[in-house]
């Protein structure tokens, strides 16, 4: 009897241990088409903003929607449950760092009102945006034909981990084959991390799928399940699966990078992963246009036995358009995350997302030379 | 005469090193199976809680044992040298971090008495536990027949590394093949971290085997020796030396991972490294039940000549069915560790440990986005 | 169809990752042989200090060249904009971190005069130097004559990324194969990191090429657009490159790594990496000599709407010919790094800079002793 | 033509990047043999104490005898430039950390004079301990003879990198071959890191190497030179020449890793990669019997024009004795250095240094455990 080989372990990568390495060619910025198609609908931008509470509200889609890129708006956090969550998220900006998350457990025992949901969807319609909502797979089946009727244009089914097969102990799960048979509209799914686990829901017919389990700023799954996988190698192996799935059927749909996501540097990394679209909540959340008054949560924090995540302070200190567009004179890429964008995939050659897909990206270590620097200067001055 | 081959290094990993990836499938976490057997004696919930003298007395182990896991009492430490040892406790408890060493050498000077061990033995059958007790080999063969005649139902064996095979300048070490001839209680011994002394120590005829060498938070090993491995790799191997003595007797010996462990993801890791049950120190210390009053140290500490830990400070911030159960409004994963297992594997699509056992990891550093955002916000708002 | 092999990322090193292995024999540092040729110039030492506003003014360059190496005046930054640039720096240094970015953005607003640049071109030839002066690729076809009948020796062409194909909307981009038809002094290019750009780039007939994006203290390309390579895995390729081109063509292109030096120790890795010289910007701006009155930017920090670099301070606590040559009491090897250089190339058995390319490096981390042993002597003493 | 293969990197690792993996089977620590035999001279315990002035004097090279051990006086610093230096230690200890490289480099310029060199050894000969003291190769050949007439007993020949080719511009360099016709006594040669440069130094005839460059605690190569090899990588090189040249010659030269050894793991995991003995600087000059008034020094800090080391403070916390048996309260390793060898080697189940050199070992990064413990009760408590 031989001995067995022990389980191996693959390594994966995140943002912060990858560089991009530019191109043999180079092209002005100004040469660059961005731009990304979910179903029929086209975006300027391949931004996306997360369906967090503190996040988005239907204002916040709408002017999100001006820019050019899609906010997805939570169909079951407060806006759903509070006819006017104002008071609720003053409370929980007023709380301490200690009893936020308790609060938030306590906000979110009020159930989520059908009328509610027509509302909210209306209310983005109404500001001429495309109206993204979104629902967890449990009440998919619930509520995905309310969301339909009144007049959404995309449904994002969104849990931590969401795959095309789910077993419950109700008779009744979500089958994505049976609800792509009751609604219309296309259908965004995640988030997920694998390939064959991305392939499998592609094939069941949605028109795009987030990616992504655990590396968002206001998610804990990594210190509570041990689950999780960074981003650069996740967003890696489901554009392999895309790509796959095309070749395959010729249907090509997009994957979305979801969480984690921060700076110009970070967006760049994860087109040149493989990504069509990149989702971001924290950097979104510390825009004037964000309800959360400078806080931020996951959508597990609340949950009331095992809350997976934490309110996040990120300020409020900028909007929506400077975000993207700038001007700025912040260095750290916070801000102008589209003109990063461009002027990376001109220092990489690539006219489109698609060429900037095949960028070369090494592992390296994040250099952090600016407290190299100033130990040189507090050392001899 | 060619040039030899250098020494080689493999390479090892620990629990902030390495991630779960989530399954093709998932489920609900309510069709989860868990349970532990050692022996004839089935456990709810594959929880043991370590044999050190601030974590566990007669008492907690009866609570444990109504939560369902399984608490061993040392019976070399306080327990069986003082009739109360409430005195020595407190005096530990009241002492400065520089004197805490020194006192308890001193404390651990006390003689152990036959009669205590035989009464603590018999304090936890009396409120109806499972009485499993522990010893050092040394005294293994000295105390075993008091401990078995007390009624103990586990015999645990244990010091920092135990082999099968010891070789010590008196005639009688310990023999554990001879001492399963004199004793009928099953017998786990530990601890171990490689294939071959795992393989040949369940060779012997132990019931269960502890996994880890050094990575305890109580435990100095790594800097007063260089001695540990990380306790991902180390379950690694010694599971696969179980399955390898399955497949080759067809006798199941379970592991259990001890040492290091401190959120629901380190206990996730343990099982999908390929743990049947994890054993923890650190976490039950900061239990209301635990006698050592916040604090909590290793059995290596009160070494006269080289004391290989630290007396620890942990707090008393839970309960033993917090610390398990919840619920909690911790984001952290230090409480309703159950839970946290029972939501992993369904995400990994397990309905059993034995299935979770199979579930993939990659190796990907610890993330850190907490304090990312914080330094965002500092530096803009 | 079988499953696409996922995007695969190879591992770059910098710096404070790698050192360099004593060689099998060892010379007398006296017996090293130093020096540097670009074009028909020769240096006596390879070291160059960077085209960067704070560093390198007409009189610094004159200075530089007393040192035995070479100063490159920027063209394009506030010495061809301003007749007077003393009192802008004066702010620029006054600033608060915060405001410095915004003040550096508005300071580069100025236009860029051609008599200015004439101008100080003449400065440096009047002090005797060998003129080096730097255009980005955009204004090098308008200011390459002015430069080259002003009297420049060296034209250094630089951007973060440089290829020998860039696309632009304006139907006349740089060409370097047509400007060499127009300008007969040596054309240095830079930066760029990989074989086959640093390859193409030889071929079109430049003198000497610059290797580095994105490494350098005061550059942020890494957290803006994710881009960058590490220093010393981009000088082995770029080093290959040259090689590769020698022995197509016979002709010797030095390849001069620029960014991210700072000590003794990088000046040498630079070279066993494969360097021919090295170009420093932040230890040049500490010293005396520098215009920037301790603070250091890089020339993409003004940029007006995605600045990529940040104003950093290095006070000023040195002077050229102590920095390069010492006697120092300094011993974190921010001092008499031509020293250091001719010591390590000693231990390595190296007469030639050619020869300590071929020295042996491994990955090492970098060795923070000195704080081990101060935690130490807290504990004991 | 191809494209050359990159230039190729090795990883090396450090102590802190390994661990000692236990045996199949243990033994008992007082079975454990020890012991070094240099030349003639054995030695109870593997343990030398480093050539550097504030570690060892005549003084307390008899009392390192006594304990068993050998210390090596080095015959280039101020013990042969002072009668007494005792006012010049006291002045360094007394100076700030920024006069303090000064003041060296100061207190090194007065001569060395031939009468002191030969009173050191005689002092130390006068206690009844066996005298081993150190040159530098440049100046051996003048001191050697009167070292040897003095009644040395072991002569150190050590430099930063010493190798058995050296060119210098004198035509008299030190030959080892030529010096050991002129000398009887054995001669000890480092330091050094590679197969072939080890192998290449044992051909000459040398008694025994030193294993080591950079990685001292009062040595700054790194920075200065980016010269440095961790010590696990190097000492397994250096034994692997050992041992090709025992199979190739019969005799056996031990191997001394010198440099960055700090508590009992490190000693441990010298001896598991491949060392005979382990010298120590740092935490010999914190014993009282050190000279250094709990400073130390690499001895080329005092270099004039470019000092490589710094004074470290590492207090007076200890004696030889404890440092070397215990007993200690202490549980970071730093005390009952060779208990814990014994206690290693019994749990690797090695007899002796040679059985413990074939030990495992694995790259595993140092855990921090207690620091989390901290976080862990302070986030709860």
């Amino acid at each position: 009897m031989t001995v067995p080989q022990f389980k191996q372990l693959r390594r994966a990568y995140g943002f912060d241990e990858v560089a991009i390495v530019p191109g043999e060619f180079t092209i002005n910025p100004e040469l660059v088409e961005l731009g990304l198609d979910i179903g029929q609908h086209h975006f300027a931008i391949p931004f996306l903003a997360s369906a967090m509470d503190a996040v988005v509200d239907p204002q916040f889609a709408i002017e999100m929607h001006r820019a050019g890129g899609l906010a997805v708006v939570n169909l079951e956090g407060v806006w759903t449950r509070y006819d006017d969550p104002a008071g609720m998220l003053q409370e929980v900006a007023a709380a301490s760092r200690d009893e936020a998350t308790t609060i938030l457990q306590q906000a979110y025992q009020a159930p989520i009102r059908d009328d509610l949901i027509a509302r909210r969807v209306k209310e983005i319609k109404a500001g001429g945006a495309v109206a993204a909502v979104s629902l967890t797979p449990m009440y998919t089946k619930r509520w995905a034909p309310i969301v339909q009727e009144a007049g959404a244009d995309i449904l994002v089914v969104q849990s931590t981990v969401t795959t095309a097969r789910h077993e419950s102990n109700s008779a009744e799960g979500l089958r994505f084959d049976k609800l792509f048979k009751n609604i219309s509209i296309p259908v965004v799914v995640g988030n997920t991390v694998g390939f064959n686990a991305t392939l499998e829901i592609m094939r069941t017919g949605v028109a795009a799928v987030l990616v992504g389990v655990g590396p968002g700023a206001a998610c804990t799954s990594r210190e509570v399940l041990g689950i999780g996988v960074p981003q650069v190698t996740a967003t890696i192996e489901c554009a392999a699966a895309r790509d796959y799935y095309f070749r395959e059927t010729g249907r090509y749909v997009p994957i979305i990078t979801d969480g984690g996501i921060r700076t110009g540097g970070d967006v760049c990394k994860c087109f040149v992963a493989g990504a069509d679209g990149v989702m971001m909540g924290s950097p979104f959340a510390a825009t004037t246009e964000a309800p959360g008054r400078g806080y931020h949560w996951g959508m597990a924090t609340p949950h009331a036995n095992l809350p997976r995540g934490t309110r996040v302070t990120v300020g409020v200190n900028t909007t929506i358009t400077k975000l993207l567009y700038g001007p700025t004179s912040r260095t750290d890429g916070t801000e102008n995350l589209v003109g990063a964008l461009r002027t990376a995939m001109g220092m990489c050659g690539a006219h489109t997302i698609r060429e900037f897909q095949q960028a070369e990206m090494v592992v390296a270590p994040a250099i952090k030379t600016e407290g190299k620097i100033y130990q040189f200067a507090q050392a001899h001055s």
